[in-house]
């Protein structure tokens, strides 16, 4: 991915909340990789909601910077946790990383996350 | 209103795409002081849709920077045409003026325009 | 405050990035309060930054809603740690809460953190 | 370009001033494709500034969708004319098209945007 200037601020760097974006946007990606679009769960009434976020900010991202997002993924009772990380392209330096948790509602009930392992096994695996 | 630092870029002053959000949060403040929530409109299948904008850039707005923002409305044919207007506090000085088309979907169709016509009757006048 | 309709995303509550706009908006608005407005210490070349953010979603916000912010603040070493949290005012719900950690840069190098004894001592006691 | 889902608002929609964003990435992507970058500009206190966009919204782009965005641009006196559209891939529909007048402040006057002229003439021609 690439920063788009009008995400950075009068510090000239990257707003710290756009870095939430990237990671929402990227958890979106993987679960399109997994043949699932978010547009399309909600339309079965499955809602995932972010109940809690870690966030470290090691080094920020710049205008134009080419940058890699990151994300592993476990199941932990009812909760989904992502691990993600972002990387700038041009020294390989960790920017930020945070641990992500998710829970499942389906016809807002928090379901009991059985619905991931399905789903989470259709990664690709060596 | 007052800009938000984040509302801001590397200039910075306030982005150019944020005056369009202060806009429609002006105009959905206008519907709420006609009774009128859009959550509402939207579960009633009624969605308000911008289909035009012309917008003047005079004056930029700053961090911290306190102003106003105006609106009239008038009705022409199926669209509704909002003029809008935002002025910073300090000075009095007009930053951005626009003109914003606005149509009316009811399930999905346009509507002939008259569904405002009773709304808009409830503004108070002298 | 009030939620921005255009703060909620396709499941109609405020997306999980705002959340860290409100906050941040607080703390400046927090430092305003102090006589010290955000772009006044970035032309000193005071450059505030996070580094860390622990935030937990409990009930989500949505369009129209008014939400207080709240915020205190401990230096704890070179860090000022602030408490933050937002309630939904129609029902004193509390809807997220955060810790946020923010470092001083001062011409690019962290400082020992002596430079906000001072501006907290200014806060107004009982 | 892929429509992120946090740019999408409670109609399920992109934003109407995402596209402004939308639309300022591509006119800075094309600027880098010319060899500068917007930092840079900054750097040397040449600063383009949005003066008018007006923007006509025919067709919404939705979660997840494809898009590309073009620009042609013509110098007109002091003002950089760029013609811009958004169309989405799957259908070649037209969603989006603006006419974005842009003036550059050098250390804060205006110029007569001659600095341009070199500048545009960078671009490849068959």
């Amino acid at each position: 991915m690439k920063v788009r200037d009008y995400e950075c601020d009068t510090q000239g760097i990257v707003n710290n909340a756009n870095y939430l974006h990237y990671m929402e946007h990227t958890r979106h990606e993987f679960l399109e990789s997994l043949g699932v679009s978010f547009l399309e769960l909600q339309q079965q009434k499955i809602d995932p909601m972010v109940s809690r976020i870690e966030i470290q900010y090691k080094s920020p991202l710049t205008g134009s910077d080419l940058f890699s997002s990151r994300l592993n993924v476990t199941r932990k009772g009812v909760k989904l946790i992502f691990s993600q990380s972002i990387y700038r392209e041009k020294d390989s330096q960790l920017c930020t990383k945070a641990e992500v948790d998710v829970i499942v509602l389906q016809n807002g009930k928090l379901t009991r996350g059985d619905y991931f392992d399905e789903l989470l096994s259709r990664r690709k695996h060596p």
